[in-house]
């Protein structure tokens, strides 16, 4: 980890181009890499772009009407409910309306329409919370009335976590220039958790961690050392075992052993994210190195022995937890889609500290195949969990009632427990945040996207490039440089893991094959000047760990940051439950997909499940299986689906 | 299905060699096949009488020891305790206690040891329930009183299930001759229910079934009318949605769709086994061959489609439930103790109905795979969940401590939900009568064990045979015929479905080749013949349907009815991870196991779970691999273990 010139006290006064050049939802005040924010880089066309529009506008609005049709707003505006302390929502219902003005925030400084659409809302809702916010700066719909006295259920309560999805709302207010007054009531309502939870108060920490990375933006922003201090204060104290035994899994809360006592990631996913992305935040802040080489190694660990092709995260439904390593099965793939955000967020988080592609690498494989799989077309329905197979097509969940089913069947409007869409939100609407990044002598590209980028580096010179790509559907992508500073300075890009044989060609100069990892151009760039990189998107297999149980004896196919998977109304009346793919045939082009040999043959019934010789199939002749992008699926009606495809060899 | 002679008129007047002829769990008044009692089967020796002698013993005192502890016994038998309708136990613990007394019952039915250790208990406990019971006939620990008022939470209150367990053992207590005003209370508690639940009562049906099958036996044994009536409303109503939906599985209830309308069973697999058996008991009853056939088809399909090899059921922890067709993942079996004692019954009910063998083969696969599995040799700890792949060793639960962990690691003395344990300890005390039944002109035998069974034919002949056996360590079983009537009788014996190549010698003649399903001999036995079965025990390969796909390349070991496991301490410290098996080479025989050729090759490791290139392994020589009972497993301390082993070829 290298220090910045950025230190705590000027993280927001450094010079900003646009208004929401410190608009972005992380800002370490050292670290290898300096995040740029949402007035920096811009994100102008393409797959994410169309994917932004989307979200600015039907997602958040989607979420908004939900929220006051199911009361979980009302409980904040309408002044006859704000005293009652009996939330209409379950316990974290609040967290869903903080979320909501955190996507609301960042949409406003993302766009100009965001903007004059959902200031106003913002504004709104800001009174709310600060109406209902107690004189002593507590805030919680649910709690702290007579029925639920406050902090009374630490292992369920989530008074923390909301308490954290507040500030960091308030925090994408601040940084947005949307604040009413959101800041101010983050701000008391964080006194009031040093108060409540400091030396001499509550000796405990929160069952769903949110608050410690919450703390942590918010003092970065503020500039208040007891925010920090109260994070890193509830950091050290979980893993102690202060919260109650949880029925399904002792480390549900991670509370089982101490964050730098762990080797890998456990227990409830989500839980186990956000309490890691508090601890980079702690680590970075505090130099403690050893803490982030723990959580580091954590991740990496849980990267190569705990995660889906898709980057999704938690194998079991229980719990919603991650399995032992190797439990990765498609089917009953959890991966919920708050854990995939939540695993870009430490990501993210990492790759700031420590600079290291492999964290971008993370983030890109996360984004294409959870993030961008769980929310619909028209941003109106979403995925909870993330299935890998789906064996039976099942009808869609009733538009007009909340759903109680976390998986299986497709995308529905609204859950019981709907945490996954304003999440998916708040990251989508920032995600020009997580595209570059800047150091002293230069400027980094981690994810490709028709972009704008224009920043100053680390010894104050402006700098400016345009992103022209058709990613991921081809793999050109050309950086034209917009501002030259004058002398020599160096341009970054990202080579993913999977683009072996990726050629970079500089300005006026040769092509050059470049490797997995980072490509450097470093020169004296003049304005025009364009790089371009050209990464490999063929459809390609990939082969599993073979301790992955669940999928001895199969294949997948991707193609770039894609992973692909076999959808049944593309297979012209042959069961995904009997297909197998010949890995040894050519994987051909098909749209943004591929097609490649196998067959249908379904296995000769012989009426028993285990038998004493090796199963008979039906004879078939071969043909063609169709593969499209797994973030497209479930888009035509019921049907099935499946991600790891049997081998015939 | 064909009429015994049997009618509801005279079930229990039959003629009784011993007191405890009629001591059954299930006495249809028709059906292909008559059950006999416990005084009419005696296992004398081998496998299961042992196990019998400690569930006799060890278990009953253990569960009734931590029963005491937890309270969940004074709440009946303390009078401070009895009024306080706040049950200590969850609302389910009454169950516990009525199902303990039905163990206590039948075992005191078993044995004269048996008689003598627990008829005290029996009365001990029945008094208490008595003093519990409302004027009105309602008992239950934890509802009725002013928080939880009587039947205020039909989908989880369990009072119903409860109501049920008691009646059984009203039953089971008055058939062994133990009863002690139970079966009067039993009485009282169904004509309450009758009442309560009847034309113009409640139109609902409990969360969790188990008053049908229940009502159905005690209209079995009272004559009385209106409990079959009652039974078939219930099974009538369920279906139609009266009870809240679930928040993990719409089916969780099996109120979706009403039982003839299903296909295959689904939802939560203990109610829905449950269930099924109180189906089947009521269309036997009522002749409605409509339902019967029904619920046949969908228990044929769940073992084909829903069924692990353990003959264990329910994939998920989420729900505890059945998983759509083909979805059996080893490593999370859940596969309940209970839905494995549930199957059993619904197995039992089915052959007696149908007189087909292949629900005794599903019987014995059960019992001794996940019945004989989930309970310690010492009977005082036990599996709630029966794995088929423990990956990482786990150490035990705390000794003196209900544990809340339901799967992982090994037996638990107790669990705060603790249904298994008395479940196993009813079916182990009564099962010496799931080995035989009779009918018109023969006798059958379903299971082998050393064995007494005296009974009469349909005709009213006394007819006696001795089994002696050293099964399923071998496979010869040899019955002398102990009493004969005079003139020629059918002895029919299962030949189990894997047990191809079986020959059967008849007295004094030639030995001829059987078929799997039934072998019989007609003939005028005299006293002293003997008939010998010999079955083909040796190790032999079992594989997968190929839509199974958690186990896809994979193959198991079974020898005779046991599924047989590599454990980690008898690999010579080769990883299980790592395992790969030679399916074509000869399974040997080793103990009561098997030894193969294999390889322990772990993968290299390549820092990447998924890899454009097949993983490469480490080279290594091949080796012995060393296969044991799966229901001997984690009797060593903790272990790894896999059922299912990826195959070299």
């Amino acid at each position: 980890m290298t220090e910045s010139t950025d230190s705590l006290a000027d993280t927001d006064t450094a010079p900003a181009l646009p208004d929401t050049a410190g608009a972005r939802p992380v800002a370490p005040t050292r670290g290898a890499l300096r995040p740029l924010g949402l007035g920096e880089v811009r994100i102008t066309g393409g797959f994410w772009h169309r994917r932004q529009q989307v979200n600015g506008g039907p997602t958040i609005e989607h979420c908004r009407t939900w929220m006051d049709r199911l009361g979980w707003t009302s409980d904040f505006t309408d002044p006859a409910r704000r005293g009652a302390r009996d939330g209409r929502g379950l316990q974290f219902a609040d967290s869903e309306v903080y979320k909501l003005l955190e996507a609301m925030s960042w949409e406003s400084g993302r766009s100009v329409g965001g903007a004059h659409r959902w200031r106003a809302a913002v504004a709104e809702l800001s009174e709310g919370v600060a109406a209902v916010q107690s004189p002593d700066g507590y805030v919680h719909t649910g709690y702290g009335g007579p029925g639920r006295p406050r902090y009374s259920d630490l292992g369920f309560g989530h008074e923390l976590y909301c308490a954290g999805h507040l500030l960091q709302a308030g925090v994408a207010a601040a940084r947005t220039g949307a604040d009413s007054g959101l800041l101010e009531t983050a701000r008391r309502a964080a006194d009031h958790v040093c108060e409540a939870f400091g030396p001499g108060g509550i000796h405990g920490v929160c069952g769903h961690p949110e608050i410690e990375p919450a703390l942590v933006e918010l003092a970065r922003l503020t500039r208040e050392q007891r925010y920090l201090d109260q994070a890193v204060r509830f950091l050290d104290r979980r893993g102690h075992r202060t919260l109650p035994e949880h029925a399904v899994d002792r480390a549900y809360f991670q509370d089982d052993v101490p964050i730098r006592g762990a080797r890998v990631l456990r227990g409830h996913a989500v839980r186990a994210l956000y309490l890691s992305c508090g601890a980079v935040d702690a680590a970075v802040e505090t130099g403690d190195e050893e803490l982030l080489e723990a959580v580091a190694a954590q991740y990496d660990r849980t990267l190569d022995r705990r995660t889906y092709i898709t980057g999704g995260m938690g194998s079991h439904y229980a719990g919603e937890a991650f399995g032992d390593d190797f439990v990765l099965p498609a089917d009953r793939a959890y991966s919920e889609t708050c854990a995939g955000v939540a695993s870009a967020m430490l990501a993210w988080r990492l790759l700031l500290a420590t600079g290291e592609p492999r964290y971008a690498d993370a983030l890109e494989r996360v984004l294409y195949n959870v993030v961008a799989a769980s929310v619909a077309d028209d941003g109106r329905s979403f995925f909870y969990a993330n299935t890998l197979h789906q064996r039976v097509p099942t009808e869609p969940a009733v538009a007009d009632r909340a759903t109680r089913r976390f998986g299986g069947g497709p995308r529905a409007p609204w859950f019981e427990v709907s945490c996954c869409l304003p999440n998916a939100a708040r990251l989508l609407a920032s995600l020009g945040a997580y595209l570059a990044t800047a150091d002293h002598g230069g400027l980094q590209l981690h994810q490709y996207a028709d972009a704008e980028v224009r920043t100053r580096l680390g010894d104050g010179r402006p700098v400016g490039v345009a992103v022209s790509t058709r990613y991921p559907d081809t793999g050109t992508v050309a950086v034209r440089v917009t501002e030259a500073p004058g002398g020599p300075w160096s341009l970054t890009l990202r080579v993913p893991h999977w683009a072996e044989g990726a050629v970079l060609a500089e300005p006026g100069g040769p092509r050059r094959p470049v490797a997995p990892g980072t490509a450097v151009v470093h020169r004296a760039f003049e304005e025009g000047d364009e790089v371009r990189l050209e990464l490999p998107v063929h459809p390609r297999w990939t082969f599993p760990d073979p301790r992955i149980d669940a999928v001895r004896g199969c294949a997948a196919a991707e193609r770039g940051p894609v992973v692909l998977c076999a959808e049944s109304p593309d297979q012209g009346g042959g069961d995904l439950e009997d297909v197998r793919v010949d890995t040894g045939a050519e994987l051909k082009y098909a749209g943004d997909g591929a097609e490649v040999d196998g067959r249908f043959e379904p296995p000769l019934d012989n009426g028993r499940p285990y038998t004493s010789r090796e199963p008979a199939r039906e004879e078939a002749d071969t043909r063609t299986v169709r593969l499209v992008p797994y973030h497209r699926w479930a888009r035509r009606g019921p049907s099935t689906m499946r991600v790891w495809l049997p081998r015939l060899d």
